[in-house]
């Protein structure tokens, strides 16, 4: 027999996320709370009021995470909900905290309902994820995977001066190995998707199989610095025209590789950048993400492929890094899909492009996650906005997916 | 009856340049010497005890320009000689000073042979060419020719908050506005090519008909600045994909135009210029350079004629400015090549694609530019070049068109 639906009270949601806002809200309604900071650390204290009135246990590990526990019927590996506090400079009020908050509301719908679950559910706040005080970014879940040595982190400074560790010890949120996220039936993080996908489409959901794999390449070339009047032109080694060949070479044949290929020249300096000079230097960067390992390969190779000199001007390849595709548990991935068909949103399978703490949980416990639609895309900014019954719709694919996992364990 | 040649002393010279060069000589073995600096003090110091030991009278004006004058036997307009003895940091040992050395090298050769001219011959050192300490370039020579307002230029500061009027008051170097250049029979500007042609072509002397006019856009792309990792290719804007597109389509335009035609996109700033951030905003200058006004027109329309938008990206194109050909007078142009030829050193027409002074004293005054070879082109660098014996041929021909000059006064 079909249990009977368990929904969370819109409203409360909406005032949630509002409350929440408050903790270093921006004149433009956007949010600057970066970690460990005054805010962060106000937002904490509010979260941790919240989880108490619920009856749930806090507890810290050496990171800084936060775990708001709702005893069990029994002892068992608990259903972890959870994402991240922090924002960046100027950011959104939706961004990380969203995930948060369904944790909350989740176990707030399951107390006010009197449902005891069978396991203990977790909501976890996972310290500094977007890196914007204390590179690098994703910096605790990092950590906790094993992917990041802890005494590096510790090391890492904010434009201050200040060190992680510093800003941890003061902060009173240091807490004890032990207590870190080792093992749990699932962990579930809802995010907004940052991306323009799922509005365009008009869909409420996207399910995650996967935070797609990516390479990054600086490209540098070097010319001839000349007086651009006294110069003719077959006697220069302009770098700017070099690159402009290169990017023209490389778009044209990316662009023939898989239409779910993404590539970005995002960041470029000229130099001597005078317009009475010609550049002699060029620097460029190149990032491409796709969740087939065999797409990035060709990407890199039409990286590598690029000539050595053009137009007489030298061209150096750089990889600066890569990562690989991280695939979701499917399980738990066909779980959370089912309950938004359940719940009869429209949804749909898709791929993350950015990074989420979800990832690095994913390499060593069962993990998914669900996205939202963000309007027009648009994220890490002031705008940034998903419509409250939006945040609903996630936050209910989250407290339905839970309760379908309840029944498995 | 052809009279004797009179030539300048070759060791003479090449001592005259390092002894200049060693107010403000680098390590590198270029020169520093901003205008009205304590190195430009001493030099300007320096040269007017060379010109006293001459005989010559050292008047100043209100700019701080310097005219030495070698009485003549008549008191007729003045043959002048001059250029500049300020330099770019870390600039070279020729650019400037060659042409002000010109001039006193050639009076002493004069003295030497007890040559006394029929019309008075000025050496002149013109304020601040560079405009590397106060903007802009050719100050005093524009002031002189009525282009820049002497008021709006007083007020050039420099990048420790001095003004110009300030500097030239405390130089002891301001003088009466009587004194300032205001009719000669002719201008003569020794200076260095900056450029390649004469070298590559084993050429020792250009003789310069004019120098280029131009135009100087700046072209701003607005796209939308997306996450790299989660905006489709087909729903980006992205603004440094447009400027691409604008660069190709400008240089596949301007190449057909004529050969001597040279263009430059020399400074590009990409925003927000971060590897993981489709970049919303382009902003590159591109000049161009010719001698005729309807190759200019031509690159103008070219630049207007780019489309309003590019890959849903709009287009700005805005004039930053531009000026025409100034032409250089043809009787004193002819004496100076004739002079060359009679010399026996190779020789040609050409264009100045840089700036000078003698540039803006033509517009009042017969006025001719002289060039002789730069190494490799360098110049406004510590490596700028040229061998002593090509310098002396330079000297050569502007003491050969001195005496052509004056058998016609």
């Amino acid at each position: 027999m079909q249990r009977e639906k368990v929904l969370v009270k819109g409203e409360r949601l909406k005032e949630t996320i509002e409350k929440f806002a408050d903790y270093g809200r921006t004149s433009n309604n956007g949010v600057t709370r970066l970690s460990l900071s005054e805010q962060d650390l106000k937002v904490r204290e509010y979260f941790t009021e919240c989880c108490k009135e619920l009856g749930m246990e806090v507890k810290l590990d050496d990171m800084g995470n936060m775990y708001a526990t709702l005893e069990g019927e029994e002892d068992g590996d608990p259903i972890v909900i959870g994402s991240h506090l922090d924002t960046v400079k100027k950011g959104g009020r939706f961004d990380g905290v969203l995930g948060v908050i369904a944790g909350l509301e989740a176990v707030r719908t399951l107390v006010d309902h009197n449902i005891k679950p069978k396991v203990p559910i977790t909501v976890m706040n996972v310290t500094n994820e977007e890196g914007a005080r204390f590179e690098p970014s994703l910096m605790a879940s990092g950590v906790l995977s094993g992917k990041f040595d802890k005494e590096v982190i510790l090391k890492s400074t904010d434009t201050e001066g200040v060190t992680f560790k510093e800003a941890l010890e003061s902060s009173g949120y240091k807490g004890s190995v032990e207590n870190r996220l080792s093992k749990a039936a699932a962990f579930l993080e809802l995010h907004i998707e940052q991306g323009p996908i799922l509005e365009s489409e008009e869909r409420s959901i996207g399910v995650c199989d996967c935070v797609v794999g990516m390479c990054c390449y600086e490209i540098e070339l070097t010319g001839e610095s000349d007086h651009a009047g006294t110069t003719p032109m077959s006697m220069r080694k302009d770098a700017l025209f070099a690159a402009n060949d290169c990017i023209t070479d490389l778009r044209s044949k990316l662009s023939t590789l898989d239409e779910d290929l993404v590539y970005t020249m995002g960041r470029m300096n000229v130099h001597p950048n005078i317009h009475t000079v010609i550049p002699n230097k060029v620097v460029f960067t190149v990032e491409a993400r796709h969740k087939e390992e065999e797409v990035i390969k060709q990407v890199e190779e039409i990286i590598q492929g690029l000539p050595e000199t053009v137009e007489g001007v030298t061209v150096q390849k750089t990889k600066l890094w890569g990562r690989d595709t991280v695939w979701f548990d499917k399980e738990v991935v066909q779980t959370a899909e089912a309950a938004a068909e359940s719940l009869g949103y429209t949804h749909k399978r898709m791929v993350s492009g950015a990074g989420h703490d979800a990832q690095f949980i994913a390499t060593y416990m069962p993990a998914s996650l669900i996205f939202v639609p963000s309007v027009n895309g648009k994220s890490h900014c002031e705008e940034e906005y998903t419509p409250y019954e939006e945040c609903e719709k996630g936050v209910n694919v989250i407290l339905e997916t839970v309760l379908s996992l309840l029944e498995k364990q």
